[in-house]
């Protein structure tokens, strides 16, 4: 299973359709932003997500961490959120 | 119970500490944020939260939602966290 990764430019609507996808198969996603700009899209696309899958009577929710990714050699901080049902 | 608001500036020692003391105390608490800094730093003291309660035992999860709020009559949209023993 693939970590969705979000960007600041990311279409909210596309992430949240992908995470409600990945929940209805597996039960289990993942979601990595770094930066705020991604981080609020990413908390954007999850809302719309708990809607989707509040629709399909799955109550999800977040646990966000630290991770460390390294980018082009560097080692940059994101931040991951688990999403499960409750 | 308050709903701690957390700005871009925000310390997230200072929140996590809040947002920790909350839920130890009500097994509920809401962190209200309004714009990409200001959620960015809701996360970090979310994540930092999550770790000192980890240390006492309470595993909690996170659920978004968006709100409308007024500020100087305009109404804008916040993000709203509840934070939950799982």
């Amino acid at each position: 299973m693939d970590v969705i990764k979000v960007k600041a430019v990311s279409r909210t609507a596309a992430v949240a359709g992908a995470i409600a996808g990945v929940i209805r198969e597996h039960k289990h996603a993942e979601v990595q932003a770094i930066g705020a700009g991604a981080v609020n899209q990413s908390i954007k696309a999850l809302i719309l997500a708990k809607n989707f899958l509040d629709q399909d009577g799955i109550t999800v929710v977040f646990i966000p961490e630290f991770v460390n990714v390294e980018i082009d050699g560097k080692v940059r901080t994101a931040i991951k959120f688990i999403i499960e049902p409750r």
